[in-house]
């Protein structure tokens, strides 16, 4: 069996509410004590998007920097910043990154449709086009290059994966390859075990993974991820339920579920620590 | 073994050239001697894009409709139409196929980068988003839904297979299901043996379907996917090469050597009436 | 996700003995003990071995009957009886069978090395042929029939699910088609999460599985099983321990443990009326 | 694509005979004639058994060397020599390889039922344990090692590549392993082309490897092997037919054909003197 698991909680996200999970962080200070307690439970590494006090999507780098303050300022956590949206100027969604440094910068490795379908109602909810076409790819790349922030490779189905071929081939994307494979997304690649062998057998040799899993399907994909060697995602952005009717009161308890898998299967939770030497960040 | 492999020709397509390869048919009569050629070889199917005498794209009804004169008066091949485009009005896009009622029209599945990259320049060529939300997606079947053609369900990744779910839970979208597996397009699935298993095993139950290799990597998919009992399509729109440095002067020389590749294999190639029968056409 | 999980316990086996783990049972009335244990945790199904007073392999009839009548007087829980054994006639290991008709008898599907290697002293601690030639699996397949047992299809690599093949052909084996999938044993298939993928596609259309791992690879199989829509198995027989250090002090143990992670991975455990529901057991 | 593709033939083998297949050699001097054919179409190796002029097995080290003699005085081919059979002791198997010192000896790494069913008649034809323990792997492969001779790892099953492990880790297997993958004999695992892809999934790294396939299903896996990087034998030991209905009048004709398939897939065929250099052979 493989050595320690990276886990990382996922506090806020942009698409999900308060009235959908009054959990959810809003401001700095309360991301700032999210990344707390899912560092407590178990987590060395939180992704961030920022959010106005609302709720709604944040790019003003003032806003990113008070959330770095109030992270740091209660726990060592790894900081990983989003860089993804729809509909919004790339100079923008860079800016925080370019400023603040963090170890990780999210990377989205390609375009994909972005929706959600009900069952239920035989309706989509959402329909967009989540277009990041290669010259925007670079864009992000070259300055997280010059920032010194590690890319999280961000592929939702196989041939973003493979889109790091013509980056590795040009040497702007180089070693170590750290991915995160996000399964579940309808327009994305399903959120299945074997659909999740499938990911690991395309990435280049040599990298680091994690598995994000969306809604009801991310604990087995969890589980499938430890097993196979991988790094897990967890937190209120991808997920709001410890299990089926029961909804998290915070990022730590979801984080304690996947700290709690980790053992069951056989592997450790790695500390901060030793996921910074994992991951070769510093 | 299983049973006989129905060939597709892709005739022409819209990015390829006459410079590139003279013996690419743009006219409505050029396109109906390719197509007679190609179903002599062994094709059942032509897909064809309609393009200006010059070679430029082209989606005037008027055109479709000497194409398939051309082609009805020469051959009893089956005729599969094209709707893709990148920022071309999705009315305009499938006008032919309302009109003219091609027994198979082609819907792409899904989004995804579309470029090219060169790996002698360190440069991309093409650099899109070819864009296919689920609201054009389902405009485009509906319509053909409503004029009594098969949807030829263009598949880029394993995401726009997977898109096919919501579709057929609405009832939009019924058996039998006729996939084609684009594969080695760069910004989707890579086009090795093992991404065309990992497809294949992702399709729904029942499903019908072809493998197009794009470039050189074409011939060797043609041979997996007569292993797995799928169909094939070659054609000068997706390769021109017989073999590395040998250009084909028709698409019938494309045909013939999938043709041959079948035999070798120990499949036979289904004649135009079979692949009626295979398909389910009428 | 899928529904209820059918969970075996395999109670004692006849390898291991009560010097390396000092709760597997030997006698009928510790095996019956065992059984009520398993059943309260969670196990719908015991598979049993007879052993002697001092551990050593049993066959007589009379002993079996005796544990039947020890585990009936306790638990309703459906009973699987081994008929495994490396050099011992055919006739002996199937009388138990014949006479007593439990609802399931195992049937070994191949023939492979049964060996184990010890990294640390570089050497073979066992290393046999576990010879399972076509006469051998139809004479048991055919008892079995006769009696009316459903035959548990054990297969310890790929070739060995292949077999049923010409039986299916034969009609002798007929649906349900009930397999055991052991994974890890030195001889045959390891026992990885890619594997397990791979031995689900080989299984004929319709079947049910279960996943049986050896030792510290036993936890991980579970889990993946779990997400994949099998059942499992757990118990002394396969693997003494709860967590790395952690001894069993019954099967009853191991069983709790696989029934959380059923619980965690969002399914739910089967009762034993619903295992036989499941398992279209009569 | 990958690098050259090293064509095998297996000229004999000793399961058929000429009542069969008219083209079967026996003499040493039959062997030596077609080992000259098959290696002027295009065959870098020949897979040899010897056999007694009336077809039968035969294992004298003086039949080996007039063998040898036979094929050397007419071509610079690779020569692989048998070791495997069913009830034969393994200092008899061996002898030939310690004396003549092939370069490259076959290796059997695993038990398994050995057996032909026709589904015509419903029923087995052979059905025999094909015992290889790791004792006789560790024997055989001792010998090799002493003698200079590169064992050829004949894996009939997953778990035959996973035999490998231990011999690794013990430092008696060396690398380059070379790999045949054996694919489609009933006991083990079956000739399909996503049963390929598990198995070569499942080589040590930095394996070489080449695929046989057995009867009608050997021309679908040449193409798959072909497709994915790796090396192929055919020969009148594996299949009589250059296609349904067309007996083979020499080895020759069937590597042929596979020079054909390499050719038409884009790979060249391996010279003698590259073969030496790709197997790193010398």
């Amino acid at each position: 069996m493989s050595g320690p698991v990276v886990i990382t909680a996922a506090l806020t996200g942009v698409l999900a509410t308060r009235d959908q999970c009054p959990a959810i962080p809003y401001t700095p200070r309360e991301i700032g004590e999210e990344a707390k307690r899912a560092a407590d439970a178990g987590a060395s590494i939180v992704h961030i998007h920022a959010r106005s006090p609302e709720g709604g999507p944040e790019w003003r780098v003032e806003v990113f920097a008070e959330i770095l303050s109030e992270v740091r300022s209660r726990t060592d956590v790894i900081i990983n910043f989003s860089t993804g949206a729809i509909g919004v100027p790339v100079e923008q969604r860079v800016a925080h990154i370019r400023d603040l440094k963090p170890e990780i910068g999210a990377l989205n490795m390609g375009s994909m449709n972005y929706a959600i379908y009900s069952k239920k109602k035989k309706a989509f909810y959402h329909d967009h086009v989540f277009a990041n076409p290669f010259q925007d790819i670079r864009f992000f790349l070259e300055a997280m290059n010059e920032a010194g922030v590690r890319p999280e490779l961000e592929c939702f189905d196989t041939g973003h994966i493979a889109n790091t071929v013509p980056l590795i081939d040009m040497g702007i994307l180089r070693p170590p390859y750290q991915f995160s494979l996000i399964m579940g997304v309808l327009g994305g690649i399903p959120g299945t075990t074997r659909h999740l062998v499938d990911q690991v057998d395309t990435l280049p040799e040599g990298s680091l993974w994690q598995v994000i899993g969306i809604g009801l399907e991310q604990w087995p994909l969890v589980a499938s991820a430890i097993t196979m060697g991988g790094n897990v995602r967890v937190g209120l952005e991808d997920n709001f339920y410890v299990e089926q009717g029961l909804m998290a009161k915070s990022n730590g308890e979801l984080v304690e579920k996947a700290a709690r898998m980790v053992r069951d299967l056989g592997r450790n939770v790695a500390s901060i620590a030793e996921s910074r030497r994992i991951l070769c960040l510093q």
